[in-house]
Protein backbone atom coordinates (compact mmCIF):
# COMPACT_ATOMS: atom_id res chain seq x y z
CA UNK A 1 0.00 0.00 0.00
CA UNK A 2 2.77 2.37 0.82
CA UNK A 3 4.15 2.07 -2.88
CA UNK A 4 1.10 2.35 -4.01
CA UNK A 5 0.66 5.64 -2.42
CA UNK A 6 3.45 6.65 -3.63
CA UNK A 7 2.15 6.29 -7.02
CA UNK A 8 -1.26 7.80 -6.32
CA UNK A 9 0.77 11.25 -5.14
CA UNK A 10 2.70 10.92 -8.50
CA UNK A 11 -0.25 10.88 -10.77
CA UNK A 12 -2.17 13.46 -8.24
CA UNK A 13 0.52 15.97 -8.97
CA UNK A 14 0.83 15.19 -12.40
CA UNK A 15 -2.64 16.09 -12.92
CA UNK A 16 -2.39 19.15 -11.51
CA UNK A 17 0.79 20.13 -13.74
CA UNK A 18 -1.06 19.26 -16.46
CA UNK A 19 -4.78 21.27 -15.53
CA UNK A 20 -2.56 24.20 -13.87
CA UNK A 21 -4.78 27.33 -13.24
CA UNK A 22 -3.46 30.89 -14.15
CA UNK A 23 -4.36 31.65 -10.68
CA UNK A 24 -2.03 30.78 -8.18
CA UNK A 25 -3.40 31.10 -5.22
CA UNK A 26 -6.55 28.60 -6.00
CA UNK A 27 -3.48 26.42 -7.53
CA UNK A 28 -1.73 26.10 -4.75
CA UNK A 29 -4.56 25.08 -2.22
CA UNK A 30 -6.09 22.74 -4.56
CA UNK A 31 -2.51 21.21 -4.50
CA UNK A 32 -2.49 21.40 -0.86
CA UNK A 33 -5.70 19.48 -0.11
CA UNK A 34 -5.22 17.11 -3.09
CA UNK A 35 -1.72 16.04 -3.05
CA UNK A 36 -0.61 16.57 0.79
CA UNK A 37 -1.45 13.49 3.07
CA UNK A 38 -4.80 10.88 3.00
CA UNK A 39 -4.92 7.75 3.48
CA UNK A 40 -6.09 6.81 -0.64
CA UNK A 41 -8.68 4.40 0.18
CA UNK A 42 -10.46 5.43 -2.61
CA UNK A 43 -7.77 5.45 -5.61
CA UNK A 44 -6.25 2.62 -3.98
CA UNK A 45 -9.51 0.70 -4.42
CA UNK A 46 -10.22 1.85 -7.90
CA UNK A 47 -6.40 0.79 -8.80
CA UNK A 48 -6.63 -2.89 -7.19
CA UNK A 49 -10.14 -3.06 -8.86
CA UNK A 50 -9.10 -2.03 -11.94
CA UNK A 51 -5.71 -4.07 -11.96
CA UNK A 52 -8.09 -7.10 -11.39
CA UNK A 53 -10.31 -6.55 -14.08
CA UNK A 54 -7.43 -6.18 -17.12
CA UNK A 55 -7.28 -2.06 -16.86
CA UNK A 56 -4.75 -0.04 -18.50
CA UNK A 57 -2.71 1.68 -16.46
CA UNK A 58 -3.51 5.15 -18.19
CA UNK A 59 -6.90 4.70 -17.41
CA UNK A 60 -7.06 3.81 -13.86
CA UNK A 61 -4.31 6.84 -13.32
CA UNK A 62 -7.18 9.36 -14.47
CA UNK A 63 -10.32 7.42 -12.90
CA UNK A 64 -8.01 6.75 -9.22
CA UNK A 65 -7.35 9.93 -9.26
CA UNK A 66 -10.41 11.65 -10.28
CA UNK A 67 -12.48 9.82 -6.95
CA UNK A 68 -9.70 11.29 -4.71
CA UNK A 69 -10.22 15.19 -6.84
CA UNK A 70 -14.16 14.63 -5.42
CA UNK A 71 -12.93 13.22 -1.83
CA UNK A 72 -10.53 15.89 -1.49
CA UNK A 73 -13.16 18.71 -2.32
CA UNK A 74 -15.80 17.29 0.34
CA UNK A 75 -13.44 17.22 2.57
CA UNK A 76 -12.36 20.79 1.93
CA UNK A 77 -16.30 21.93 2.29
CA UNK A 78 -16.87 19.64 4.84
CA UNK A 79 -14.26 21.56 7.04
CA UNK A 80 -15.84 24.87 6.40
CA UNK A 81 -16.93 27.24 9.51
CA UNK A 82 -20.25 26.27 8.11
CA UNK A 83 -20.34 23.14 8.19
CA UNK A 84 -17.80 20.80 10.91
CA UNK A 85 -15.65 23.75 11.69
CA UNK A 86 -12.75 21.73 11.92
CA UNK A 87 -9.01 23.40 11.99
CA UNK A 88 -6.98 19.96 11.40
CA UNK A 89 -7.24 17.40 8.78
CA UNK A 90 -4.53 14.66 8.20
CA UNK A 91 -2.36 16.30 10.99
CA UNK A 92 -2.18 19.57 9.04
CA UNK A 93 -4.48 23.20 8.96
CA UNK A 94 -7.63 22.13 6.88
CA UNK A 95 -7.64 24.08 3.75
CA UNK A 96 -9.55 27.58 4.72
CA UNK A 97 -7.49 27.83 7.97
CA UNK A 98 -3.93 27.42 5.71
CA UNK A 99 -5.84 29.73 2.88
CA UNK A 100 -8.84 31.72 3.45
CA UNK A 101 -12.50 30.81 2.78
CA UNK A 102 -12.73 32.07 -0.08
CA UNK A 103 -9.91 30.35 -1.51
CA UNK A 104 -10.94 26.99 0.16
CA UNK A 105 -14.44 27.02 -0.97
CA UNK A 106 -13.18 27.55 -4.82
CA UNK A 107 -10.35 24.84 -4.20
CA UNK A 108 -13.42 22.43 -3.17
CA UNK A 109 -15.67 23.76 -6.81
CA UNK A 110 -12.24 23.63 -9.08
CA UNK A 111 -11.22 20.17 -7.80
CA UNK A 112 -15.20 18.93 -8.16
CA UNK A 113 -14.75 19.91 -11.94
CA UNK A 114 -11.49 18.39 -12.16
CA UNK A 115 -12.72 15.17 -11.67
CA UNK A 116 -14.88 15.09 -14.24
CA UNK A 117 -12.12 16.57 -16.66
CA UNK A 118 -9.51 13.87 -15.49
CA UNK A 119 -12.57 11.32 -16.98
CA UNK A 120 -12.72 13.22 -20.54
CA UNK A 121 -9.38 13.43 -21.01
CA UNK A 122 -9.11 13.40 -24.43
CA UNK A 123 -6.25 10.50 -24.86
CA UNK A 124 -8.24 8.33 -22.53
CA UNK A 125 -8.04 4.86 -24.58
CA UNK A 126 -10.96 4.15 -23.86
CA UNK A 127 -14.15 3.13 -25.13
CA UNK A 128 -16.54 6.39 -25.10
CA UNK A 129 -19.51 4.64 -24.35
CA UNK A 130 -17.47 3.38 -21.39
CA UNK A 131 -16.38 6.81 -20.35
CA UNK A 132 -19.61 8.38 -20.13
CA UNK A 133 -20.80 5.11 -17.74
CA UNK A 134 -18.37 6.32 -15.81
CA UNK A 135 -18.84 10.29 -15.63
CA UNK A 136 -21.98 8.76 -14.62
CA UNK A 137 -21.24 6.36 -12.03
CA UNK A 138 -18.99 9.45 -10.78
CA UNK A 139 -21.76 12.05 -10.87
CA UNK A 140 -24.59 9.82 -8.93
CA UNK A 141 -22.35 9.28 -6.54
CA UNK A 142 -21.42 12.71 -5.70
CA UNK A 143 -24.24 14.64 -5.97
CA UNK A 144 -27.69 15.33 -3.97
CA UNK A 145 -28.87 11.96 -4.30
CA UNK A 146 -25.01 10.81 -3.04
CA UNK A 147 -22.06 11.99 -1.15
CA UNK A 148 -23.90 15.74 -0.97
CA UNK A 149 -27.17 14.27 0.01
CA UNK A 150 -25.45 12.55 2.73
CA UNK A 151 -24.15 15.33 4.11
CA UNK A 152 -27.20 17.27 4.11
CA UNK A 153 -29.27 14.69 6.05
CA UNK A 154 -26.01 14.30 8.62
CA UNK A 155 -26.32 17.68 9.05
CA UNK A 156 -29.86 17.90 9.54
CA UNK A 157 -29.75 14.93 11.85
CA UNK A 158 -27.23 16.87 14.24
CA UNK A 159 -28.75 16.61 18.02
CA UNK A 160 -31.53 13.93 17.34
CA UNK A 161 -31.08 9.83 17.91
CA UNK A 162 -31.01 8.42 14.42
CA UNK A 163 -32.10 5.22 13.51
CA UNK A 164 -29.95 2.40 12.54
CA UNK A 165 -31.97 2.56 9.32
CA UNK A 166 -31.40 6.42 9.15
CA UNK A 167 -27.96 6.28 9.77
CA UNK A 168 -27.11 3.54 7.33
CA UNK A 169 -28.58 5.91 4.91
CA UNK A 170 -26.60 8.89 6.07
CA UNK A 171 -23.50 6.86 5.77
CA UNK A 172 -24.53 4.94 2.57
CA UNK A 173 -25.22 8.35 0.94
CA UNK A 174 -22.66 10.47 2.24
CA UNK A 175 -19.67 7.78 2.48
CA UNK A 176 -20.44 4.41 0.54
CA UNK A 177 -21.19 5.89 -1.82
CA UNK A 178 -18.01 7.42 -3.16
CA UNK A 179 -16.07 4.45 -2.06
CA UNK A 180 -19.09 2.20 -4.61
CA UNK A 181 -17.75 4.98 -6.94
CA UNK A 182 -14.41 3.88 -6.75
CA UNK A 183 -14.48 0.62 -6.70
CA UNK A 184 -17.16 0.54 -9.96
CA UNK A 185 -14.84 2.70 -11.71
CA UNK A 186 -12.07 0.47 -11.82
CA UNK A 187 -14.26 -2.43 -13.27
CA UNK A 188 -15.71 0.08 -15.68
CA UNK A 189 -12.06 0.88 -16.83
CA UNK A 190 -11.26 -3.05 -17.07
CA UNK A 191 -12.43 -5.58 -19.71
CA UNK A 192 -15.56 -6.38 -21.41
CA UNK A 193 -15.18 -10.27 -19.81
CA UNK A 194 -15.29 -8.16 -16.34
CA UNK A 195 -18.12 -6.13 -16.78
CA UNK A 196 -20.53 -9.05 -15.40
CA UNK A 197 -19.07 -9.13 -11.91
CA UNK A 198 -20.31 -5.02 -11.55
CA UNK A 199 -22.53 -6.02 -9.07
CA UNK A 200 -20.32 -8.55 -6.88
CA UNK A 201 -17.59 -5.73 -6.79
CA UNK A 202 -20.65 -3.65 -5.60
CA UNK A 203 -21.79 -5.30 -3.23
CA UNK A 204 -17.97 -5.22 -1.79
CA UNK A 205 -17.83 -1.97 -2.00
CA UNK A 206 -21.25 -1.24 -0.19
CA UNK A 207 -20.00 -3.41 2.71
CA UNK A 208 -16.62 -2.34 3.27
CA UNK A 209 -17.91 0.72 2.84
CA UNK A 210 -20.22 0.56 6.07
CA UNK A 211 -17.72 -1.10 7.38
CA UNK A 212 -15.43 1.70 7.30
CA UNK A 213 -17.58 4.36 8.41
CA UNK A 214 -18.67 1.84 11.71
CA UNK A 215 -14.61 1.56 12.11
CA UNK A 216 -14.55 5.32 11.86
CA UNK A 217 -17.45 5.62 14.53
CA UNK A 218 -15.61 3.55 17.05
CA UNK A 219 -11.98 5.12 16.16
CA UNK A 220 -13.52 8.15 16.91
CA UNK A 221 -14.04 7.63 20.72
CA UNK A 222 -10.76 4.67 21.70
CA UNK A 223 -8.21 6.65 18.85
CA UNK A 224 -6.52 10.28 19.90
CA UNK A 225 -6.50 13.38 18.00
CA UNK A 226 -2.74 12.51 17.91
CA UNK A 227 -3.27 9.25 15.87
CA UNK A 228 -6.47 9.94 13.74
CA UNK A 229 -4.93 13.51 12.51
CA UNK A 230 -8.10 15.27 12.93
CA UNK A 231 -10.34 16.48 16.40
CA UNK A 232 -11.29 13.20 18.32
CA UNK A 233 -14.19 13.23 19.97
CA UNK A 234 -16.17 15.47 17.53
CA UNK A 235 -19.26 13.35 17.35
CA UNK A 236 -20.31 13.16 20.58
CA UNK A 237 -19.35 17.48 20.85
CA UNK A 238 -21.66 17.39 18.25
CA UNK A 239 -24.09 15.16 19.45
CA UNK A 240 -24.12 13.35 16.41
CA UNK A 241 -25.82 10.12 16.00
CA UNK A 242 -22.58 7.33 15.31
CA UNK A 243 -22.59 3.60 15.27
CA UNK A 244 -21.37 3.76 18.91
CA UNK A 245 -24.14 5.89 20.50
CA UNK A 246 -26.66 3.56 18.57
CA UNK A 247 -25.15 0.18 19.37
CA UNK A 248 -22.87 0.65 22.22
CA UNK A 249 -19.09 -0.32 21.55
CA UNK A 250 -19.28 -3.65 21.86
CA UNK A 251 -22.18 -4.26 19.78
CA UNK A 252 -20.36 -1.89 16.80
CA UNK A 253 -17.47 -3.55 17.21
CA UNK A 254 -19.39 -7.24 16.81
CA UNK A 255 -21.15 -5.04 13.53
CA UNK A 256 -17.69 -3.98 12.70
CA UNK A 257 -16.81 -7.63 12.09
CA UNK A 258 -19.96 -9.16 10.36
CA UNK A 259 -19.66 -6.69 7.68
CA UNK A 260 -16.07 -7.36 7.00
CA UNK A 261 -17.00 -11.39 6.75
CA UNK A 262 -20.24 -10.40 4.71
CA UNK A 263 -17.57 -7.92 2.50
CA UNK A 264 -15.29 -11.17 2.02
CA UNK A 265 -18.19 -12.99 1.36
CA UNK A 266 -18.82 -10.93 -1.89
CA UNK A 267 -15.64 -11.29 -3.08
CA UNK A 268 -15.39 -14.88 -3.30
CA UNK A 269 -18.45 -14.53 -6.02
CA UNK A 270 -15.85 -13.28 -8.48
CA UNK A 271 -13.66 -15.58 -10.31
CA UNK A 272 -10.54 -13.29 -9.95
CA UNK A 273 -7.55 -13.40 -7.96
CA UNK A 274 -8.94 -10.71 -5.30
CA UNK A 275 -6.27 -11.50 -2.56
CA UNK A 276 -5.25 -7.86 -3.06
CA UNK A 277 -8.58 -6.61 -1.76
CA UNK A 278 -9.23 -9.09 1.06
CA UNK A 279 -5.73 -8.06 2.61
CA UNK A 280 -7.23 -4.38 2.02
CA UNK A 281 -9.94 -4.87 3.72
CA UNK A 282 -8.70 -6.49 6.75
CA UNK A 283 -6.02 -3.51 7.06
CA UNK A 284 -8.19 -0.70 6.62
CA UNK A 285 -10.71 -2.50 9.04
CA UNK A 286 -8.08 -3.15 11.89
CA UNK A 287 -6.38 0.19 11.48
CA UNK A 288 -6.36 2.43 14.67
CA UNK A 289 -6.02 6.14 12.81
CA UNK B 1 -37.53 35.37 -25.40
CA UNK B 2 -40.21 34.79 -22.97
CA UNK B 3 -42.04 32.26 -24.51
CA UNK B 4 -38.01 30.58 -24.12
CA UNK B 5 -37.85 31.30 -20.50
CA UNK B 6 -41.19 29.37 -19.61
CA UNK B 7 -39.59 26.57 -21.77
CA UNK B 8 -36.44 26.49 -19.80
CA UNK B 9 -38.25 26.41 -16.04
CA UNK B 10 -39.92 24.39 -17.20
CA UNK B 11 -37.39 21.67 -18.24
CA UNK B 12 -35.25 23.00 -15.25
CA UNK B 13 -38.39 21.61 -13.15
CA UNK B 14 -38.80 18.49 -14.40
CA UNK B 15 -34.90 17.41 -14.34
CA UNK B 16 -35.21 18.43 -10.34
CA UNK B 17 -37.94 16.05 -10.11
CA UNK B 18 -36.37 13.50 -12.27
CA UNK B 19 -32.99 13.72 -9.80
CA UNK B 20 -35.06 14.14 -6.59
CA UNK B 21 -32.81 14.28 -3.62
CA UNK B 22 -33.71 12.24 -0.44
CA UNK B 23 -32.39 15.25 1.63
CA UNK B 24 -35.84 17.61 1.56
CA UNK B 25 -33.76 21.19 2.52
CA UNK B 26 -30.93 20.51 -0.20
CA UNK B 27 -33.93 19.93 -2.77
CA UNK B 28 -35.36 22.70 -1.39
CA UNK B 29 -32.15 25.15 -1.70
CA UNK B 30 -31.37 23.61 -5.14
CA UNK B 31 -34.60 24.46 -6.63
CA UNK B 32 -34.53 27.73 -4.99
CA UNK B 33 -31.47 28.99 -6.54
CA UNK B 34 -32.14 27.12 -10.20
CA UNK B 35 -36.02 27.68 -11.18
CA UNK B 36 -36.50 30.89 -9.53
CA UNK B 37 -35.71 33.62 -11.64
CA UNK B 38 -32.95 34.71 -14.18
CA UNK B 39 -32.34 36.12 -17.09
CA UNK B 40 -31.51 32.71 -18.53
CA UNK B 41 -28.39 34.14 -20.96
CA UNK B 42 -26.99 30.70 -21.28
CA UNK B 43 -29.66 28.24 -21.86
CA UNK B 44 -31.09 30.81 -24.40
CA UNK B 45 -27.54 30.24 -26.55
CA UNK B 46 -27.43 26.79 -26.05
CA UNK B 47 -31.33 26.78 -27.26
CA UNK B 48 -30.72 28.86 -29.81
CA UNK B 49 -27.46 27.72 -31.21
CA UNK B 50 -28.60 23.62 -31.19
CA UNK B 51 -31.77 24.75 -33.20
CA UNK B 52 -29.67 26.87 -35.78
CA UNK B 53 -27.44 23.35 -35.51
CA UNK B 54 -30.01 20.82 -35.71
CA UNK B 55 -29.88 19.72 -32.46
CA UNK B 56 -32.84 17.59 -30.93
CA UNK B 57 -35.32 19.28 -28.34
CA UNK B 58 -34.14 16.33 -25.97
CA UNK B 59 -30.63 16.71 -26.43
CA UNK B 60 -30.56 20.40 -26.10
CA UNK B 61 -33.04 20.09 -22.65
CA UNK B 62 -30.17 18.49 -21.05
CA UNK B 63 -27.10 20.73 -22.10
CA UNK B 64 -29.63 24.05 -21.94
CA UNK B 65 -29.98 23.05 -18.35
CA UNK B 66 -26.56 21.76 -17.45
CA UNK B 67 -24.57 24.89 -18.53
CA UNK B 68 -27.86 26.82 -16.31
CA UNK B 69 -26.70 24.29 -13.06
CA UNK B 70 -23.27 25.47 -13.50
CA UNK B 71 -24.18 29.19 -13.36
CA UNK B 72 -26.89 28.71 -10.56
CA UNK B 73 -24.18 27.22 -8.41
CA UNK B 74 -21.67 29.42 -9.15
CA UNK B 75 -24.09 32.51 -8.16
CA UNK B 76 -24.70 30.55 -5.19
CA UNK B 77 -21.13 30.01 -3.77
CA UNK B 78 -20.33 33.60 -5.44
CA UNK B 79 -22.63 35.23 -3.02
CA UNK B 80 -21.41 33.59 0.37
CA UNK B 81 -20.71 35.72 2.84
CA UNK B 82 -17.02 34.58 2.58
CA UNK B 83 -17.34 35.56 -1.01
CA UNK B 84 -18.85 38.52 -2.40
CA UNK B 85 -21.21 38.41 0.60
CA UNK B 86 -24.78 39.19 -1.11
CA UNK B 87 -27.81 39.53 0.57
CA UNK B 88 -29.98 39.68 -3.01
CA UNK B 89 -30.07 38.17 -5.78
CA UNK B 90 -32.54 38.52 -8.70
CA UNK B 91 -35.00 40.68 -6.07
CA UNK B 92 -34.35 37.33 -3.76
CA UNK B 93 -32.86 36.36 -0.72
CA UNK B 94 -29.77 34.83 -1.64
CA UNK B 95 -29.68 31.25 -1.12
CA UNK B 96 -27.70 31.18 2.15
CA UNK B 97 -30.00 33.95 3.10
CA UNK B 98 -33.05 32.08 2.68
CA UNK B 99 -31.81 28.95 4.14
CA UNK B 100 -28.24 29.17 5.83
CA UNK B 101 -24.83 29.10 4.71
CA UNK B 102 -24.32 25.33 4.98
CA UNK B 103 -26.95 24.33 2.91
CA UNK B 104 -26.26 27.46 0.22
CA UNK B 105 -22.78 25.57 -0.13
CA UNK B 106 -24.01 22.27 -0.33
CA UNK B 107 -26.62 22.98 -3.13
CA UNK B 108 -23.80 24.65 -4.98
CA UNK B 109 -21.97 21.49 -4.81
CA UNK B 110 -24.95 19.35 -5.86
CA UNK B 111 -25.68 21.74 -8.64
CA UNK B 112 -22.23 21.62 -9.98
CA UNK B 113 -22.38 17.76 -9.60
CA UNK B 114 -26.19 17.63 -10.90
CA UNK B 115 -24.67 20.04 -14.78
CA UNK B 116 -22.37 16.77 -15.35
CA UNK B 117 -24.61 13.88 -14.68
CA UNK B 118 -27.65 15.50 -16.65
CA UNK B 119 -24.98 15.42 -19.77
CA UNK B 120 -24.27 11.24 -18.90
CA UNK B 121 -27.88 11.05 -18.99
CA UNK B 122 -28.78 7.54 -19.73
CA UNK B 123 -31.35 8.25 -22.11
CA UNK B 124 -29.22 10.53 -24.85
CA UNK B 125 -30.26 10.26 -27.71
CA UNK B 126 -26.57 11.16 -28.80
CA UNK B 127 -23.18 9.33 -29.76
CA UNK B 128 -20.70 9.08 -26.58
CA UNK B 129 -18.29 10.76 -28.28
CA UNK B 130 -20.15 13.48 -28.65
CA UNK B 131 -21.53 13.17 -25.28
CA UNK B 132 -17.91 13.50 -24.10
CA UNK B 133 -16.60 16.41 -25.86
CA UNK B 134 -19.72 18.47 -24.23
CA UNK B 135 -18.56 16.99 -20.43
CA UNK B 136 -15.28 18.03 -21.54
CA UNK B 137 -16.41 21.59 -22.78
CA UNK B 138 -18.21 21.98 -19.76
CA UNK B 139 -15.85 20.68 -17.52
CA UNK B 140 -12.83 23.23 -19.08
CA UNK B 141 -15.09 25.88 -19.03
CA UNK B 142 -15.78 25.99 -15.37
CA UNK B 143 -12.81 24.89 -13.23
CA UNK B 144 -10.00 26.07 -12.65
CA UNK B 145 -8.66 27.43 -15.71
CA UNK B 146 -12.17 28.81 -16.48
CA UNK B 147 -14.89 30.11 -14.09
CA UNK B 148 -13.43 29.00 -11.23
CA UNK B 149 -10.01 30.19 -12.17
CA UNK B 150 -11.49 33.62 -12.89
CA UNK B 151 -13.37 33.71 -9.55
CA UNK B 152 -10.04 33.35 -7.86
CA UNK B 153 -8.46 36.05 -10.10
CA UNK B 154 -11.13 38.55 -9.81
CA UNK B 155 -11.10 38.10 -5.69
CA UNK B 156 -7.22 38.40 -5.63
CA UNK B 157 -7.79 41.17 -7.81
CA UNK B 158 -10.12 43.57 -5.34
CA UNK B 159 -8.18 46.72 -4.41
CA UNK B 160 -5.98 46.83 -6.61
CA UNK B 161 -6.32 48.88 -10.30
CA UNK B 162 -5.84 46.01 -13.28
CA UNK B 163 -4.65 46.78 -16.71
CA UNK B 164 -6.97 46.12 -19.34
CA UNK B 165 -5.50 42.81 -20.27
CA UNK B 166 -5.88 41.77 -16.88
CA UNK B 167 -9.38 42.33 -16.63
CA UNK B 168 -10.21 40.87 -19.90
CA UNK B 169 -8.41 37.91 -18.82
CA UNK B 170 -10.81 38.05 -15.61
CA UNK B 171 -13.88 38.48 -17.29
CA UNK B 172 -12.37 35.74 -20.11
CA UNK B 173 -12.33 33.23 -17.18
CA UNK B 174 -15.00 34.66 -15.13
CA UNK B 175 -18.40 34.62 -16.94
CA UNK B 176 -16.76 33.75 -20.79
CA UNK B 177 -16.12 30.72 -20.14
CA UNK B 178 -19.16 29.23 -19.72
CA UNK B 179 -21.17 31.83 -21.74
CA UNK B 180 -18.72 30.13 -24.68
CA UNK B 181 -19.65 26.57 -23.37
CA UNK B 182 -23.53 27.28 -23.76
CA UNK B 183 -22.46 28.45 -27.66
CA UNK B 184 -20.35 25.08 -27.86
CA UNK B 185 -22.54 22.75 -26.21
CA UNK B 186 -25.52 23.87 -29.01
CA UNK B 187 -23.31 23.17 -31.81
CA UNK B 188 -22.01 20.09 -30.28
CA UNK B 189 -25.39 18.94 -29.45
CA UNK B 190 -26.22 19.79 -33.56
CA UNK B 191 -25.25 17.86 -36.64
CA UNK B 192 -22.43 16.74 -38.00
CA UNK B 193 -21.99 19.30 -40.62
CA UNK B 194 -22.46 22.04 -38.11
CA UNK B 195 -19.14 21.24 -36.42
CA UNK B 196 -17.20 22.52 -38.83
CA UNK B 197 -18.43 26.19 -37.54
CA UNK B 198 -17.89 25.61 -33.90
CA UNK B 199 -14.46 27.68 -33.94
CA UNK B 200 -17.12 30.79 -35.13
CA UNK B 201 -20.01 30.18 -33.06
CA UNK B 202 -17.27 30.19 -30.16
CA UNK B 203 -16.02 33.28 -31.21
CA UNK B 204 -19.31 34.76 -32.00
CA UNK B 205 -19.92 33.33 -27.85
CA UNK B 206 -16.27 35.30 -26.58
CA UNK B 207 -16.85 38.60 -28.13
CA UNK B 208 -20.55 38.29 -26.76
CA UNK B 209 -19.01 37.30 -23.38
CA UNK B 210 -17.02 40.38 -23.09
CA UNK B 211 -19.52 42.27 -24.51
CA UNK B 212 -22.10 41.29 -21.85
CA UNK B 213 -19.61 42.18 -18.93
CA UNK B 214 -18.54 45.56 -20.38
CA UNK B 215 -22.54 45.73 -19.84
CA UNK B 216 -22.78 44.30 -16.41
CA UNK B 217 -20.11 47.06 -15.23
CA UNK B 218 -21.63 49.86 -17.20
CA UNK B 219 -24.86 48.40 -15.67
CA UNK B 220 -23.55 48.56 -12.33
CA UNK B 221 -23.32 52.11 -12.02
CA UNK B 222 -26.01 53.97 -14.60
CA UNK B 223 -28.62 51.50 -13.18
CA UNK B 224 -30.79 51.04 -9.91
CA UNK B 225 -30.28 48.17 -7.26
CA UNK B 226 -34.37 47.98 -7.97
CA UNK B 227 -33.53 46.78 -11.42
CA UNK B 228 -30.56 45.00 -11.10
CA UNK B 229 -32.19 42.73 -8.60
CA UNK B 230 -29.40 42.74 -6.65
CA UNK B 231 -27.04 45.40 -5.11
CA UNK B 232 -25.92 48.47 -7.37
CA UNK B 233 -22.81 49.91 -7.07
CA UNK B 234 -21.24 46.69 -5.51
CA UNK B 235 -18.21 46.87 -7.55
CA UNK B 236 -17.46 50.47 -6.80
CA UNK B 237 -17.79 49.82 -2.74
CA UNK B 238 -15.38 46.87 -3.14
CA UNK B 239 -12.63 49.04 -5.16
CA UNK B 240 -13.08 46.27 -8.20
CA UNK B 241 -11.37 47.20 -11.41
CA UNK B 242 -14.20 47.15 -14.29
CA UNK B 243 -14.24 48.93 -17.48
CA UNK B 244 -16.07 51.42 -16.53
CA UNK B 245 -13.33 52.66 -13.68
CA UNK B 246 -10.48 51.41 -16.34
CA UNK B 247 -11.71 53.18 -19.46
CA UNK B 248 -14.47 55.60 -18.23
CA UNK B 249 -18.31 55.47 -19.03
CA UNK B 250 -18.06 56.98 -22.75
CA UNK B 251 -15.30 54.61 -23.93
CA UNK B 252 -16.53 51.60 -21.87
CA UNK B 253 -19.43 52.52 -23.76
CA UNK B 254 -18.03 52.47 -27.12
CA UNK B 255 -15.93 49.41 -26.72
CA UNK B 256 -19.65 47.44 -26.35
CA UNK B 257 -20.35 48.91 -29.57
CA UNK B 258 -17.73 47.58 -31.01
CA UNK B 259 -17.52 44.24 -29.19
CA UNK B 260 -20.95 43.75 -30.07
CA UNK B 261 -20.37 44.62 -34.08
CA UNK B 262 -17.17 42.20 -33.84
CA UNK B 263 -20.04 39.85 -32.67
CA UNK B 264 -22.50 39.84 -35.52
CA UNK B 265 -19.25 39.86 -38.14
CA UNK B 266 -18.44 36.58 -36.32
CA UNK B 267 -22.29 35.22 -37.19
CA UNK B 268 -21.88 36.39 -40.64
CA UNK B 269 -19.08 33.83 -41.56
CA UNK B 270 -21.79 31.19 -40.34
CA UNK B 271 -23.70 29.81 -43.57
CA UNK B 272 -26.70 29.41 -41.35
CA UNK B 273 -29.95 31.77 -40.33
CA UNK B 274 -28.62 33.35 -37.62
CA UNK B 275 -31.18 36.35 -37.17
CA UNK B 276 -32.36 34.69 -33.43
CA UNK B 277 -28.64 35.18 -32.01
CA UNK B 278 -28.31 38.60 -33.79
CA UNK B 279 -31.43 39.87 -32.40
CA UNK B 280 -30.59 38.28 -28.84
CA UNK B 281 -27.17 40.06 -28.48
CA UNK B 282 -29.31 43.19 -29.61
CA UNK B 283 -31.72 42.73 -26.38
CA UNK B 284 -28.94 41.63 -24.32
CA UNK B 285 -26.52 44.92 -25.08
CA UNK B 286 -29.16 47.26 -25.01
CA UNK B 287 -30.55 45.62 -21.99
CA UNK B 288 -31.36 48.19 -18.54
CA UNK B 289 -31.12 45.57 -15.76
Amino acid sequence: MARQRDTINRVLEQHLQNYHSPAPQLQQAMRYALVLGGKRVRPFLTYSVGEICGASAQVLDHAAAAVECIHAYSLIHDDLPAMDDDDLRRGQATCHRAFDEATAILAGDALQTLAFELLTAIELQLDPQRQVQMLRALSQASGSRGMCGGQALDLAATARQLTEAELEQVHQLKTGALINAAVQLGVLSGSEEAQQYLDDFSQFAALLGLAFQVQDDILDVTSSTEMLGKTKGKDEAAQKSTYVTLLGLEAAQVKLTQLHQKALQALQRIPYNTQLLENFAEQLLTRDY
